[in-house]
């Protein structure tokens, strides 16, 4: 995270610099924001606390974002941004699709930086109606509809997410739960466990 | 819910019957303290108020069950009581195991009986880690162990959390999300989709 001027405060009066506002000012506000709901959780997030955490005035919060829904909608999409590159993915020879899409989710799952503000979302879509709202809306709108067009098949939107179902659930049960033998395994045992699985889904007609 | 004596009272000081107890109050405090953890969540619940629900003083929670993680761990273990025919299902022919096994499940997630305390388990277990223990211990001590059992396959217990992973995934996007198509489809298409990736994993070697 950089910015043109000096670094964002975490605590105390917002920095004038910040203040004025800027691209490099969404960009501090939207990372401040994701940081804030990855750690504190939905619930406990508020504008005032994201304001603080990136050093300028609620007021710019709003100016840029909106209510706390529309930052939390916004932060969704910045952690979803890796999947972005999932229609190039999708895109190659459809042979080994299932095996390249397994390696993605479990390379972005395997690797802490991506993992918490995934985790995050999944605890907030669980546990609050309105976060489950926007990764629905997200969800939907923007990736799997976007997975779904580059599919072969019939029911392409159901099938995507009866992919991401199994990787969702993967990561529950090995990255929250801890359930032995899942969370000791190798990842590219499980790359090669759940490879076929993904394929059928994502290419059998 | 029944007791030889009074209906136990929601409010208002503890009854004389259930404050004696018996086999029928430890039964009633179980079903109020699983009540309380899925209305409230584990975070919310407290030994106070499931022994307010259950309408029996604190002391008699704290005797038939000990701390709130305890009593936690008796209402999971209430709740994956109907998973206990697993066993039986896993045991029928084998051609069908993955349909059998899919079928079961669709069946005790589309019931909001027994849907709304697995929901509540699992948004504890994502939220908080004293649950997340409850739910591992339970989860391979007596259910994945003994599932794994019946398998003839190499690695069974990560082929059993491979099967479940799916089913909490599906239940995730399906009854806590709601993205579509997935949340409006027939439970029946989603076995027929379902079952062939179960049965693989249960009994391909």
């Amino acid at each position: 995270m950089t910015t043109d001027g000096p670094a964002p405060r975490r605590r105390g009066r917002p920095s004038r610099t910040a203040k004025e506002g800027g691209p490099d000012t969404r960009d501090t506000i939207l990372r401040a924001a994701r940081a804030e709901f990855a750690e504190r959780g939905y619930d406990k997030t508020s504008v005032r606390g994201i304001a603080r955490a990136a050093g300028v005035d609620p007021a710019l919060v709003h100016h840029y974002f909106g209510t706390k829904d529309e930052v939390f909608a916004a932060a969704v999409e910045l952690s979803f941004e890796p999947a972005l590159v999932l229609p190039s993915i999708l895109g190659g020879p459809p042979d080994d699709m299932g095996e390249r899409l397994a390696r993605y989710f479990i390379g972005v799952w395997e690797n802490p930086v991506s993992r918490a503000p995934l985790l995050a979302i999944m605890r907030s879509a669980l546990t609050h109606e309105k976060a489950a709202d926007v990764l629905r809306g997200f969800v939907l709108r923007r990736l799997l509809e976007r997975i779904a067009a580059d599919l072969d098949v019939p029911d392409p939107t159901l099938r995507a997410e009866l992919a991401a179902s199994h990787m969702i659930g993967i990561a529950v049960l090995r990255y929250v739960v801890r359930a032995e033998p899942l969370a000791s395994a190798d990842p590219e045992r499980i790359v090669a466990m759940v490879a076929p699985t993904l394929q059928r889904y994502l290419t059998e007609r």
